[in-house]
């Protein structure tokens, strides 16, 4: 059997574990990291041996979910959808995800441009209350528009009020953001927010843990916001009343070690009780995209961009390589000039552009992407070495 | 020389250099401290031996002064007008001003009925911007209302603003509150404060370190507020602007091992910014009287409320006495009813009850005052043994 037959039965074992067990299942987890994703998925598709520490009625549910899993067809769905199924093993796959342990998702289904790898190391989740206020809309919208500027990818979940402010501040500066949802990436949800999800997924990207055409639960927003949570770099909080969701996810970057932060808003809001609740334990006041980037950059920029980038020009991918090309060696250019230079869509030169961020190659200069100086010596400097 | 006239030797001493030194002269402190008020005082009008460390032109500018004081007048015109003053080892000194180490003041001129010292003991500041928003000030009068009901003292500065909301809060219900001033305390400033800070002096307490008549000047505000915070056992800063004045105050606090407060407001409010500044250092984030009272009770309740008042009962002054005789046995009275038992003011029973509630007899239950549970078994179960 071939590497690539090893990668592909890989895959299938956890899209079929993805459709059998729920997110954050560590009993599933714990299987998973002790017998292999594979040897678990027979053990369920050929009924035995049982799993261990499953009692007779969880077994019985677990095999009628194997039954009804039809991994090859989600796969063939997904990649129709212009969804990829990402799974640990693979480039793609954000390492920091692993900090959850057994709770670590068994793979995430991926749709948009941009490597979602790349994009991680540099991100900030911005998350809060679904009904919040004109107050909380509008400091969502400036932070997503600020973290995009200063070259971070926004990360949150798709939903209305601040989460939605958050993507749209960062797609409207140009910039880069991930919504996580808690069903189907190929099934927006809220249905309110089509547009706003398909709009993400052209210039920046959706993931989820659940296969294509999963629905929703309450559970499974709860346990969705852990991934917000380890896929970044630290998590704000923009409104949140007591006993918020969103409080959820950042207790969980607390627990894994992420920045937690708060933006405060006035003592007579029940919106921003829970904040408040927040500020009051170990989470950081921020006010501003500065003083966020302020804390998730000092817990060391990524070593890349401080020594030059690491990873050789001519290892970029093709697409990514011709971005860069096309930044201009002296100056800032936009996007739309980038693309055209780049012979690419302005959507696919932003996923590039923040990946080649994330690599130490470029930065945001205003509206425009100039080469670092770091890389100016690498490409420039070393374009006939390399 | 009897003990009194030594008193009175000592209190005309420290009013002449009440007149002759800027409050919060700390070599002037010193000298007090080395050499005592009088010998300072006798060197500063007989010209010599010159003070340590003086250079001339301000050897020069201090006789000036000294020239002009006229302490006995100050005394009879303060006596005049209702003030007294007080210094250091009065029976109202409040001890904890001792902590400003030589920037002590040399005396406190006091208007109002009630003891200063006592109040001091469970007094809280709170403090913020003058031009403050509809926010600040709704924010300052919750909570010296709160603050009040729960038999707290309120301090601020008697400015516009949110000082003004502070003291008007606690006033309105019925409560204790003294103004801090940073000029004569028979000179109300600021000028459209004039009714506000006569009624704090009926039902509160208007107290300053500069003689009568004085003036306020810019750094004499900035040096008052270190009073505020020396007296008090936390600061509340509700808005602030950056370089805000009440900052100074906080820092004070701080500095002094007090409890600095902030509330938080809105990010996009200017008038925040120094709040917010406060929350990320040190200071503990507040959104309403009870979390205040959580902070500043938790420094320990004063011993005498835990293991039942401390001063015996017959050692009360007798309009303290008076006033707690008509405190009912069973249930809470309003201070109206409390005040005609016996036979005084409604301000002066208020005057009386917070004193009573800092030596831990009295406590207050919503708009009235009840017995606490020591004081019932100290004043019935006592009344015939002490």
């Amino acid at each position: 059997m071939s590497a690539g037959d090893d990668r592909g039965a890989e895959r299938l074992a956890r899209a079929f574990l993805a459709r059998v067990l729920e997110p954050g299942d560590e009993a599933g987890g714990r299987w998973v990291r002790e017998l292999g994703a594979r040897e678990v998925a027979r053990r369920l598709r050929e009924d035995g041996p049982r799993l261990a520490g499953v009692t007779g009625r969880r077994w019985a549910g677990l095999l009628a979910r194997a039954r009804l899993a039809e991994p090859e067809r989600d796969l063939a769905v997904a990649r129709e959808a212009g969804v990829r199924f990402v799974v640990p093993g693979d480039g793609e796959w954000p390492g920091q995800l692993d900090d959850l342990g057994d709770a670590r998702p068994c793979g995430l289904w991926v749709r948009g441009r941009a490597g979602l790898r790349m994009w991680a190391l540099r991100s900030v989740a911005v998350v809060g209350a679904r009904a919040c206020t004109g107050y909380g809309a509008h400091m969502a919208a400036v932070l997503g528009a600020g973290l995009a500027e200063r070259g971070w990818v926004v990360v949150s979940g798709g939903a209305y009020g601040v989460d939605g402010a958050a993507h749209r501040g960062a797609l409207g500066a140009g910039g880069a953001t991930v919504a996580v949802l808690a069903c189907g990436v190929d099934r927006p949800y809220p249905p309110g927010h089509t547009e706003l999800i398909t709009r993400i997924a052209e210039q920046g990207l959706v993931v989820g843990e659940l296969p294509p055409g999963d629905h929703p639960t309450p559970s499974r927003f709860i346990v969705r916001n852990r991934v917000i949570a380890a896929l970044t770099r630290g998590t704000v909080v923009v409104e949140a009343a007591h006993r918020s969701g969103s409080l959820v996810t950042a207790r969980a970057a607390q627990r894994l070690g992420r920045h937690t932060m708060g933006v405060p808003g006035p003592a007579t809001s029940g919106l921003s009780a829970g904040v408040h609740e927040l500020l009051r334990g170990d989470a950081a006041l921020v006010t501003d995209a500065a003083d966020v980037v302020e804390l998730v950059g000092a817990m060391g920029e990524l070593a890349p961009e401080r020594r030059g980038p690491v990873l050789p020009r001519d290892l970029l991918e093709p697409g990514a390589r011709r971005v860069l090309a096309a930044v201009p060696g002296r100056g800032a250019a936009p996007p739309g000039a980038i693309a055209r230079d780049a012979q690419t869509t302005q959507d696919d030169a932003i996923a590039r552009l923040y990946e080649l961020r994330s690599l130490g190659y470029v930065e945001r200069h205003g509206d425009g992407w100039k080469l670092t100086r770091q890389a100016m010596i690498s490409v420039h400097g070393g374009r006939n070495r390399c």
